[in-house]
């Protein structure tokens, strides 16, 4: 089984091909000619020219309908008192994404994309729901504080969950995925993993998360800086990193990522968690970062080193630290109105409107 | 008729009252108990108080549906040579927005934003259609370089002109107005207004507008200059400012602000232009700024100014300079998810969360 894991890995990473620079150049240059003064879309003519490149072709396709997979996993590191949250919370907060009550099903509901939530590793028992994708790995990982957080043959099959589900979500239809996590802890995780693959230091990658106090931060940064001494994780063998001191739900953020690449569907990054996952991707798969959008700036600060590690822009800076993908879902919008840009507004010479 | 247009304008300033402070504490508690960590929200968090205030209840409606009003005027100030666009753009624009083929409308049809274009001072003939309200005062301003740019009946009919349209799309059932321009030259205007009411130097309110050289850009602050000094427009005196030195759609755009907080409707600020009417609408009636809702931050550095002086944050930080209230439409998906925070979101009792 752990064989097919790997060759479905491997497949996908072999599939991921760059940006199409024919379909860029084809956008930039309608940009231009679109019944506006040139450049005054800003952020949003370099969006939908890299939504071209993506679909290899210009006009790119409407990003809809879209879909947003949150990965669920609980942490062993929580045994290290990084955070003042119980780690039941996990599981009663997927409870919440299925009932609909949760911040980010408000959000997808005001966007119009559907909601997945897939468990990859959530410590205690979850009840069957229909919205409820089963592909844990195990109950939560280990304490990366005492030993690996995974075995590598567990990360392999995490981000082959990813990578099912994304083919799922876009065998559904869905012409663009949304990053989503939910995993009490998980922001020491995301820390160690943007310290690991950036070369940064642990005190300027790690945040406060939900808001934890002086001493709480103080211990996360400890707790950070002594997972990368004991694994000296190695940014070459992004498989190795992930399982020493990631997340299942990073591991298959990273496949669902690759997964998206592969297909030239455009997938947009959320926060700290699915950017400390997109530089495992690109780890792997340096071109898959064509594919992404960063939905936003999280105030975590790893985010935004893991953000410009890859080159990526936030679309929206509204100071988010939830996760759970609100801020892919606020960014979709936005990214869905670039490309109407592209498609829908008349030229110069269509609408008989006098250049200057 | 003046006398008319004089007592709408009085009664709708004094019709203004502050936003609600009961129903922002209620959202406020409400937002400390809703499933996520306190804070984590952000500036939606903040956004959903101020909706809340606006209101008068909590949670807020939900504001949809949306209407954009475009105010459309010409300028006497484009015979300054402040622009290399041909006058004549600002009614092929008009017909462009009415084809629905401007970006505007492309962004609008994302939202589900409803677009009314009005003609409150366009230079040349327009061809009647359905969606064109015509109020037009006259065909354009005079070139407040030599003279004012209208006269205060002028100003007051303007006026007068927004709060009928502020009116019209509220009793047609809009929860949400969203603020609109269209005006060869009108980054001019707005720089003198910008500059009189918050008393900064034209240099540090003037922008490149479309993206104006070096020489035009030279010529536009000088305008702004020569036209503060030929004026001294009194900010204690709005109607006069705008006469002398605003433009027919920033004057319309003052009054469809202040009709909406008279009506305790959130309104959403666009660029310079509509900042700039907001500072005279906030000069006239100092509470309409709580009714109102930044877009996003402009490239031109008067919006920048202008929104800091009401006490506004942004939404959205685009790089956009394009107006037509592209940016304001854009925002309109980030305020209604505030919102829905407020009225959707589970709280920690009724989804049986843990507390940290």
């Amino acid at each position: 089984m752990t064989g097919s894991f790997e060759e479905r890995v491997a497949a996908t990473v072999a599939a991921v091909r760059p940006a199409d620079a024919a379909a860029m150049a084809a956008a930039r240059q309608r940009q231009a000619r679109l019944t506006k003064p040139p450049g005054s879309l800003g952020a949003l003519e370099d969006l939908s020219v890299r939504l071209a490149g993506i679909a290899g072709v210009c006009p790119p396709p409407l990003p809809e309908p879209a879909a947003l997979a949150i990965f669920a996993g609980d942490h062993g590191v929580h045994a290290a008192g990084v955070t003042p949250w119980p780690q039941e919370v996990t599981g009663q907060m997927v409870a919440n994404f299925l009932a609909g009550g949760a911040v980010v099903n408000a959000f997808a509901r005001q966007v119009g994309a559907a909601v997945t939530v897939v468990d990859v590793g959530v410590a205690g028992p979850l009840p069957a729901a229909p919205d409820l994708r089963d592909l844990r790995v195990r109950p939560g990982t280990g304490n990366l504080l005492t030993g690996p957080a995974m075995s590598r043959d567990e990360a392999v099959q995490a981000l082959a969950a990813g990578i099912t589900v994304a083919g799922e979500l876009c065998d559904g239809g869905a012409r663009i995925l949304l990053c989503g996590d939910m995993g009490i802890a998980n922001t020491t995780p995301s820390a160690a993993l943007v310290a690991a693959f950036t070369g940064t230091a642990p005190g300027a990658v790690t945040g406060r998360g939900t808001g934890v106090d002086d001493a709480t931060y103080a211990r996360k940064v400890e707790v950070v800086a002594a997972a990368l001494a004991r694994h000296r994780p190695d940014p070459a063998d992004p498989v190795g990193v992930l399982a020493a001191v990631g997340g299942l739900e990073h591991a298959a953020l990273a496949g669902y990522l690759l997964a998206a690449a592969a297909r030239r569907v455009p997938v947009v990054v959320d926060g700290v968690i699915a950017a400390a996952a997109a530089l495992a991707a690109a780890a792997l798969a340096p071109a898959a970062v064509d594919a992404m959008v960063a939905g936003h700036l999280s105030v975590e600060p790893g985010a935004g080193v893991a953000l410009a590690h890859l080159g990526l822009a936030p679309v929206l800076d509204l100071g988010l630290r939830l996760g759970e993908g609100t801020g892919a879902v606020l960014a979709l919008p936005v990214v869905a109105a670039a490309v109407r840009a592209l498609r829908e507004v008349a030229t110069f010479d269509s609408a008989g409107v006098t250049e200057k």
